[in-house]
């Protein structure tokens, strides 16, 4: 149960600024599929369109990185900041994109393991190497 | 200033089991730096070689994530995990293996919207959809 | 399922302390309704009855930051500390305070560019300017 | 020392993007600093334009959330996640748009609080309350 | 649901890797019961080793900390994480290990006043006194 | 540099409520030492006395557990919550208690291990064990 109304195709498209944005996403993604993150934040249009503006320039973008490993990089981040939905919704999207259950277990060990020695860096209060700084 | 202390060579060298760590990364990096983690883990030789090991293993074995991408991903969770001189030291560990600005741009965009949208679903509490728990 | 028990009113009545700090919250709110938060603190009175103390003089007393925006800061802390309970909680009182959709809107976008700079802040390791440290 | 370059202003106007971006930022402020972080995300020129893009829209276009109390819940969000730039950068952000030593002591207050309830719920692993999940 | 499969035992017994962790778990704990957390980690047996080992080295080994206290110091950091499987486990098996209701408070009271102070500190950003980094 | 001032004696006596706290200070730990944390807090008297209050009771009142696993419990929060001011000083606090470089080191084993194993649990989203539900 979220906080907001999560917004039916009906009500998203009550206004035109949301509806859009649901079009562009069916269209950008090839698929009927709305989740529920769209129809949550489609009760701010405003917003709903700011945040899809980013996350198709960001992730989908011609780049340097692949978007398979863009979408590893957001999976590192939505579990440190611990939101299960994040997890759950970009590690479909990494399998998706065609993420191997090998490049998952090693993605999971990195993160398990930085996340280790981010807490031992913090609780020893290492000074940051001279060597690091120099730019 | 460390909540312990940074061991010099010399003091490592009391610890036949630190020392053998310390010969093990200036051999395995190639190179005769030995930077500040590691001589604050040092005070607890045991845990220094059992940390140094799962590092050996987790970022520089054979496997399908090129070192590389291995490094961002430590990256992106030392950001969220907001640990300084784990960014400083990895971000510095990317660089030599060949992160170019632009990847690093990208990286950077990655983290910034993910810590956005994580936020987001939180403060939404959205329900994850069913599509993404079909296993 | 929580990892204490949540007491019934008739076991809290079995602690005198508890049960003063059932009654209380019951008159301050002019409503029977205690939350699983409070019965689940009441497993010890003198924890139970030093938070609510808290609660009620940081949130209800007179001050200068009107009720509302002490519930919508309070939101936003709830957020990105990933709590769920209070993250529902919080918000409802929010909206019994008389936070407008137009409100709830605006601190959901605060909450999430504030969670996007905050990582690039972190990522970039930016230095704080000097003319932010003169006090 | 940040893990990427802080562009002074010759180094910016390199750019015509970034450029842009740093006039704009100085005709909305009516002042010539610009801080820190923009700098620095110069080194970016379109990730530059999209932040501060938001910042615009989300901190200052009209609404229905005083400009202080936007600030105040940026400083709250910038704290839980332990953003010592943002903490620094927003408090005084705030200060500047009249934030009193009274106000600033009750968003103390209610951080302070939050964190704690945020604490104990999750470690009680209090189950949200139906009355807080009807919609 | 998890975001990888949970491993019976039929199918851990396919890796000869994992089956020895999981009989290496049922013998030190003298019971037949696997938790899920194992069953996840076992999709990657090398991973699934890595972690068992160190838990059993950390959390088990001979040393100057009573089991019972190195088991209420995880249920601590898991709270600060936000783990919510690592709160229920590790409270669990504080129990198992004999802590009593009232050492179970005392827990929590710290882990909530240390949350509350560290927000404080953070927000005030108040600098370390020159005493407390005098090795 | 802190967000507030760090109030001097002199300044601190300008309130008989925040001089009575800085008195009790003194005499509850028996040394003229008045840290940082403190001075700061100074700036709200109130709330001085509020988060003092706590910290004696739940730090220094009799109890079931013993006032040095008090303060690890202390410090393991402060280093998942990365807050550096309360890292330095509880660390500080817990050698004054006694803490042996054993148990100090014991105490890091167990944060590093508790947040890999906190990062695992939530990239997996392993769902919690009915066994650990068990009232």
């Amino acid at each position: 149960m979220a906080t907001v109304k999560l917004l039916t195709d009906e009500e998203a498209r009550q206004s035109p600024e949301a509806w859009e944005v649901f079009e562009d996403i069916r269209a950008t993604r090839k698929s009927d599929f709305v989740n529920n993150f769209w129809r949550a934040l489609a009760n701010d249009p405003p917003q709903l369109r700011r945040v899809w503006g980013q996350l198709k320039q960001v992730m989908a973008a011609e780049g340097e990185l692949p978007p398979l490993v863009r979408e590893m990089i957001y999976v590192a981040v939505s579990t440190a900041n611990g939101c299960s939905y994040c997890v759950h919704s970009h590690t479909a999207a990494a399998r998706a994109k065609g993420m191997t259950p090998g490049q998952h277990a090693e993605l999971l060990a990195v993160i398990g393991l930085a996340s280790q020695t981010n807490a031992l860096a913090t609780a020893m209060q290492v000074p940051v190497d001279a060597a690091f700084l120099a730019e």
